[in-house]
């Protein structure tokens, strides 16, 4: 199945099939040198796949886990382009979860001020989120994410077979995002996680997650206005992802979270209900002063205001202007 | 003046003017945060002229050189705008040369993802040159401009009065990327070259340089095709930038020394002419096999070939594919 992502700058496809990992080389142009960038925790067979259906290939693998989004590696990912011999007419493939796919994407962009860029990704979150949209970057400075780049793939190749190899935790974990996705674009796909199996109906929440965040993005390719909406959760769950730091909850399991307090009180109830199933966290115990510290560096302030999505019922999302005071006293609210 | 540049992804001013300097607030948006980056060869007062007219002004002064155009000072960019809690809404201006505006583009188009950047070109260089057309960049393992991205400036702000604290070599070396851009694209300006005193008609030449460079990146923003004319001199002239390293030979310098190998035999003596009445070099001493080495990393290498301009008459220039032979051989056959 190939599902069409269309931008002003330039358009591609996300092809969704079953296998397609080893059939990599019929859908991308790996005929020329190519860096694949994958991590430990990523099954080696993966990027040896495809490097073998390269002409001129040469592997990365650099730590699992959000120490390898530095700046440090992305300088060692240069050096390697650099090294080898890369050529704008070269290309950057990233075979892993949205660590590598964002730190790989990065380099992308960067080198030579870009060259062609493939994201394959192998996680639950990596192929419903972070895989479309074009958001490349590395943490800095303890802040996640705050030196990067809008910079689109020319393809994404998405293989629901390599998620076998998951962990449950990490199964659950991109679920979450594919929830969000549900809550705000997708009722039909929300009932979906309320009333069937998510493992037996995984190609379907990938298709459909996939779809709709193309559509916000092909609104909104630079995060000016619609596709702010893909933060509902976020301000929270990425300040609660700060605190825990590195070794504490997952990407996933902080947006599940992050959502809570940003439904209406209706609504609450089933996506609990629905988190609890699919064995999400929906409560944090910390102090909420240190998740508004956190906050303040959020890409989402700007000035003195953060805009949050906040989500009275399904499907129908509002954009707020809170203050810092704002922000603490919601949290305050919900996790005493 | 108005110089307007119409993009795709959005359009933007190039304001020439006397004086421009200690009236930047009334032409750019300044009511904010915003970081202005300079070097230790700019007189700080420049900087400062631009500061006190900032709602609230970090100023950031790297050593002069291309030395501050790494990964390392671009860390620094981003730590200054993250400690000072800069947001999406607030913004980078640079007041300074290249380097300047090379090193505070891939800042700001970095940090965040992309935040607003002005540029405020203090040389001849920057303000004929590179203060146009969106190539940010920094230098990585020994190669210029490895790692950076395109990113267009909100606004230019040129004002020649800030010329007149240059020195006479400064001076010149600026003027050669002029002569380019008029060999290329402009016989009268080349005449006025030719005839004219160049200090007497600097904003002429700044004018008309910018002109003609606003039109080619309008037809090609990212280097896909014609921008590639830009070109001119710079394959053999970064090499050369290369092998000489810091302290050896200004870009201009080597850009000048770059042409003429590309030039036909009719025209050559005109160019020659010309570059020796503005003070700048003609010749080079050094081994062209170093050259070569130097040219393999160059980005306009594409594969085996790298495409030079050759411009056999004033205003007809033709690309070329060659080998790295072939290039070995022309600066065999020049530098001897």
């Amino acid at each position: 199945m190939i599902i069409p992502v269309r931008l002003p700058a330039g358009s591609y496809d996300i092809t969704l099939s079953r296998g397609a990992l080893s059939r990599a080389g019929e859908i991308i142009n790996l005929d020329r040198k190519v860096l694949v960038v994958t991590d430990s925790g990523v099954p080696k067979e993966y990027a040896e796949a495809v490097a073998k259906q390269c002409k001129n290939a040469v592997i990365i693998t650099v730590p699992e886990g959000e120490g390898s989004k530095s700046l440090e590696t992305f300088g060692e990912l240069c050096r390697a382009l650099l090294e080898n011999g890369f050529t704008r007419s070269d290309c950057v493939v990233a075979v892993g979860g949205g660590v590598v796919g964002d730190l790989a994407g990065f380099a992308a962009a960067s080198y030579m001020r870009g060259i062609d860029f493939y994201n394959i990704p192998t996680t639950v979150l990596s192929q419903v989120d972070s895989s479309v949209g074009g958001k490349t970057a590395v943490n800095f400075g303890g802040i996640k994410n705050i030196i990067g780049a809008f910079y689109q793939p020319k393809a994404v190749v998405i293989d629901p077979d390599v998620l076998k190899t998951l962990t449950p935790r990490h199964f659950s974990n991109g679920l979450a995002e594919a929830v969000k996705m549900s809550l705000t674009f997708d009722k039909e796909l929300f009932e979906l996680f309320e009333h069937e199996d998510a493992a037996e109906n995984i190609e379907t929440i990938i298709e459909r997650s996939v779809r709709s965040k193309a559509a916000v993005v092909e609104k909104d390719e630079h995060e000016a206005g619609l596709r702010r909406v893909l933060n509902f959760g976020h301000t929270v769950g990425h300040a609660v992802e700060s605190v825990e730091g590195l070794g504490g909850l997952y990407h996933g399991e902080c947006v599940a979270i992050g959502m809570l307090p940003m439904c209406g009180e209706g609504l609450r109830p089933r996506v609990e209900a629905v988190l609890k199933k699919l064995n999400l966290p929906t409560k944090w115990r910390g102090d909420p002063k240190e998740l508004l510290f956190a906050a303040a560096h959020d890409k989402k302030f700007s000035g003195e205001f953060v805009t949050v999505v906040t989500l009275p019922e399904i499907e129908n999302y509002r954009f707020e202007k809170w203050t810092g005071e704002e922000l603490l006293a919601r949290m305050e609210a919900f996790f005493k």
